[in-house]
């Protein structure tokens, strides 16, 4: 009686990529734990973390031992760690650095959450710190892995839209708690932009495949709210590409969740709403015969991030969102925070070509 | 057997408000005219056009007379019409200056086709001659009278999606023909911004109620396009409300049909989309309980629109969205313009204050 | 100055087929007489009612005279009104035999609303009346002339789908009045199914273009409610079509307006949600590669019927739905009520190919 | 600094309802053994399977090791493990007896999958064996145990929708290897009405609470198609519910996935689509004022149904779908069989009251 399971060979998990996971907020625990060990390609191999007693409970409950958790102290004790490879680092964006060229000096490769650290020139010490020690440097750029944001992507530089004019993003939520290090400047080196406002400024760059030459932007930080003592509430920006392109985009963390992408052409437009979510993505192109929804197999968004990862380490190739991706994503944040502040279009350093801080393209699923 | 018709009784043609339709365009016989013809209370009296041979063709099909076709240079034979009481300009926009000063100097009531003209300066001095005359002016904003719009500014201002913090629109269109008047900077005042764009404009202010204290906008004028030798294809603006808010638009005559409204709140926000569409406005609201589509019943948006202004020739008051709101809107766009010129943000005089240039609200059927 | 109407040249309003509408209810109020004078072909010549006051005051709304309105007793002094073609009969289903009729006796053309009659033998009659009178008799299925019904059908029958296998269709809504001509036998000739569970019946048919072998119904009338005492309240009908392929429907005047259309295939599925509403048709086509929504000019479906009919007066050709299609509907809902009151499949006659009742293919705008 | 997990303690593996997989196809693999692991009460402690090598690298892909991999017949050494507290059975439907009745023997409780047996004798068997041996038996009927499902049910039972008339559902989809256990009668028991269309059996039972008086049904089974020598292509069945209720449902091995509930009340109704997938469930109510889409916290379908297993194991109490909720589908299932072969409406044994084949309701998330 034939009751073969019908999907692809697992690669044992002794052969996986090993992973330490450095920082064990929810995103870890509820996202990128998981992932991992539903991926291809990695498996956790270690957890580093503030509280050992907390991560020993959670090692437990994810069939880790209490020697696979580490204090941020005995982040070196990893050296000799022949089993882990590389580290993914989740932690407040002012210790991206920090432990990124710790890691570095380990010779261990980092994958990075974004944004990749707190502006542009802490992010291009980091750039510098893993070239120098010869290990990768990757963003965390989930949306730039997805079958969904490449099928946006096709339907713009494939021409299915005709020429492109105009574009459109939004990112938006709530944060409630004053205290959370998101809310605190010297942590997390911005507001809403760095963090959901970045999804907008990268996945507008990533369809278009070019680089904005100016912008501008406009923030509200209200008065006796404390959540907005030290960051910005909301902030609009205006983004001018190659050929007359303009993009807006809006982020906020005192608005009800919303994520969007809109592109317009000529010839139909591509909407993507939700846009950014972990799940449920949907992408809709609409021109003069009606609209379409492509339908996609099901996959794990982060499991296909950290896949890739995982093969640029054993091929030794650039990953498709490198450390110099996440650097220029800082360049423009840096010129949006002027913007606000000065009431002038700043503009930027021009780049010519497609891609040109990217590496090698991700496989797609299917 | 009863049979009878459950409809409201209509009233009898010879005793509805009478309309001359100035400009006998396709936004005239396509859906002015349909629209007067089955409203509740206004009929088309007259025809003038430049045309008058394709102006009977058009009275034949609608059953007019050729008696009820003029000439413009026979417009002020309408004098002696007592069965015309209003006249509804929907001529290129540089005309509706003229048209109304000679409307209002034959005592005839104004219903102007949006925009009101070509800036503020020329829609100011339209106000003032049908003051001086004591006639009504009233703009043509169609979407101030639809259900949709109200409910979404219901929730907007009735606080159900909580404080309002951002807002984004979208109106854009294709136009293919370098000879058509909207395309020729003397007839039309400009390129899609106060054709298409204007829409998004006002109705942003019109679901916040408030006006606009700055605004920042780039545009796009593409060389070698035989379209955009005297206007612009694309402008993008972003406006600041008091309180911080702040409002995203785009509009472009080369970017295929797409029409939305977002209002982002605190608590939830509100999607048109289709936001300006003569038929199939579509409604959402989603807040942490789902997503709600609110249902209406059928109505003419031209129809509705051309009621009230009828009954405002009746009782004598000031129409919701008169000259006032008009030239509003022409400031701004104005100072859109100028902006996009020397690329530095433009300041607007503040107006305190809910509807400062409105006067009384429709009422809604059903 | 160029201001062309960009429509197409209307007929002038005298040279188009005159129409006496029959019944001057809801539907020939606010939907058919404005079809009628929106058409390209036809205009309302008469008005023939119970009630003749009121007709007048209808007339008079839409510019007819006193004189263009009959009562049902001078039906007869149409004959010499050579500017009336035909006629549309919008009476009480058991009325329509008598009308047509007397309609046929005078050499007017009959457009007759569905159902054609109240059974089989009567539309029968009614057929063979308007054959030997030789005038034209065309069913009123108004959904067998949209672009959107054509698209599904050509969807099932271009191969789109692939192989198609089941159906499934649902047409309900409440019914408040137990004194309406709706709710009583005699009048109606049966309760929901020759009213609405008709349309499902008939796209069903339609869309497959075969006939089906045999039926399966249960129904409900429930005891103490007034609106029931004559009529059933449900019906739910299997039909048997060749091939294997069956069709489920569901129809009834106590539950909340619902009207779906799925045709499911090996390779996709069509949906049409709302599948009969006058405005807002919407038709789905999923695949593998996702959903497809075609998008269809705007166009005003009661036209096309009309227009449809005035055409083939006009060239004598058989219409796509002349009163043959109507009799084939009474056949089998003779059957489902036969099957809904014996709980016995009954068996239907057997017609080999496609569209034996049906005549000339309609035009499809755009 | 503080980085807390945001997350509920989970419990510490070892503590948790210890359980063997009985049989290792797809569903085991993709969706039940994830849905474990990251469930809140229960681990997989050992898994039974045919091929014990391809077991054992399972076994290693998710940590467990080759000593918890057991041959069929080696089903009895689980007696001794201790950390075994119940089985999950996922095997073809005609050995769930078999291994049903294995376990009880050895004190196992049982957790089976859907269809409960090959008929309502088998199952009733099974029922009786547990009963006897004191263990628990629940039918693996996942819908039974979302949000979702639980939402249109109390939108049914708690009035939103008025009185409730017609019900409609379809669950469709295209198998293509004539070799499948599925394919063959003595390893299903019956072809896509056992496998797919019982779910829209079994959800149209459960959003009513009450059982049905009779069917109706008619199937196809297409010559020369090698899959369907065994088993219908498609069903087509009719139920009728006390009051005057009918639901119509289509299910199928030949038609494009599709899965639909739609619940027809007289003052709104309630749809599902889709409405019985893994992913991605949509639940939309409709009445006199729109349509509203309620939002659900995202939760594990699988993981919520197994953790009720868990939780009953502890208490003792009655799952909410125990052996006999599985035997009364079974009952039902016989009786459309019975009609499609016999051609005649087939009625069923009268149940009085609400859920009497329910325990315990489970406990929703959020």
């Amino acid at each position: 009686m034939p009751l073969k399971p019908d999907l692809p060979e697992p690669e044992s998990v002794q052969k996986r990529v090993g992973l330490a996971i450095v920082g064990l907020g929810k995103l870890s625990a509820e996202e990128l734990i998981p992932a991992i060990r539903t991926s291809q390609h990695t498996r956790v191999a270690a957890l580093v973390t503030s509280d050992v007693e907390e991560g020993r409970a959670l090692a437990r409950a994810f069939d880790l031992t209490d020697g696979d958790v580490y204090a941020y102290d005995d982040f070196e004790a990893l050296k000799d760690r022949e089993d882990v490879d590389g580290v993914y680092i989740v932690l407040p964006n002012s210790l991206h650095r920090e432990f990124t060229e710790r890691a570095a000096r380990m010779g261990k490769h980092v994958l990075c959450e974004k944004p990749l650290s707190v502006n542009a020139a802490e992010a291009q010490a980091m750039v510098d710190a893993c070239r120098a020690a010869g290990v990768q440097l990757m963003t965390a750029y989930r949306c730039q892995y997805t079958p969904h944001h490449w099928a946006a992507r096709d339907a713009v530089q494939g021409g299915r839209l005709g020429a492109v004019k105009l574009l459109d993003s939004i990112h938006v939520q709530v944060e409630t708690d004053p205290e959370a290090w998101r809310m605190k400047i010297a942590l997390a080196g911005g507001g809403p932009l760095p963090d959901v406002g970045l999804y907008s400024l990268n996945i507008l760059r990533f369809v278009l495949g070019t680089e904005p030459e100016w912008v501008f932007a406009a923030q509200h930080q209200p008065k006796n709210d404390s959540r907005f003592r030290e960051i910005e509430e909301s902030v609009s920006f205006m983004l001018g590409f190659p050929g007359g392109v303009i993009a807006n985009a809006l982020t906020s963390y005192g608005a009800h969740k919303t994520t969007t992408l809109r592109v317009l052409g000529e010839e139909g437009n591509a909407l993507m709403d939700p846009a950014f979510s972990y799940t449920g993505l949907s992408l809709s192109i609409t021109d003069k015969g009606g609209q379409t929804l492509p339908a996609f197999g099901s996959y794990d968004q982060f499991g296909l991030e950290i896949d890739h990862f995982a093969e640029r380490i054993r091929d030794g190739n650039t990953p498709w969102t490198p450390g110099e991706e996440g650097v220029q994503d800082h360049r423009i944040m840096d010129a949006i925070y002027e913007s606000a502040r000065t009431g002038q279009v700043v503009r930027l350093e021009n780049y010519a070509g497609l891609d040109v801080f990217r590496g090698e393209k991700p496989e797609l699923p299917g």
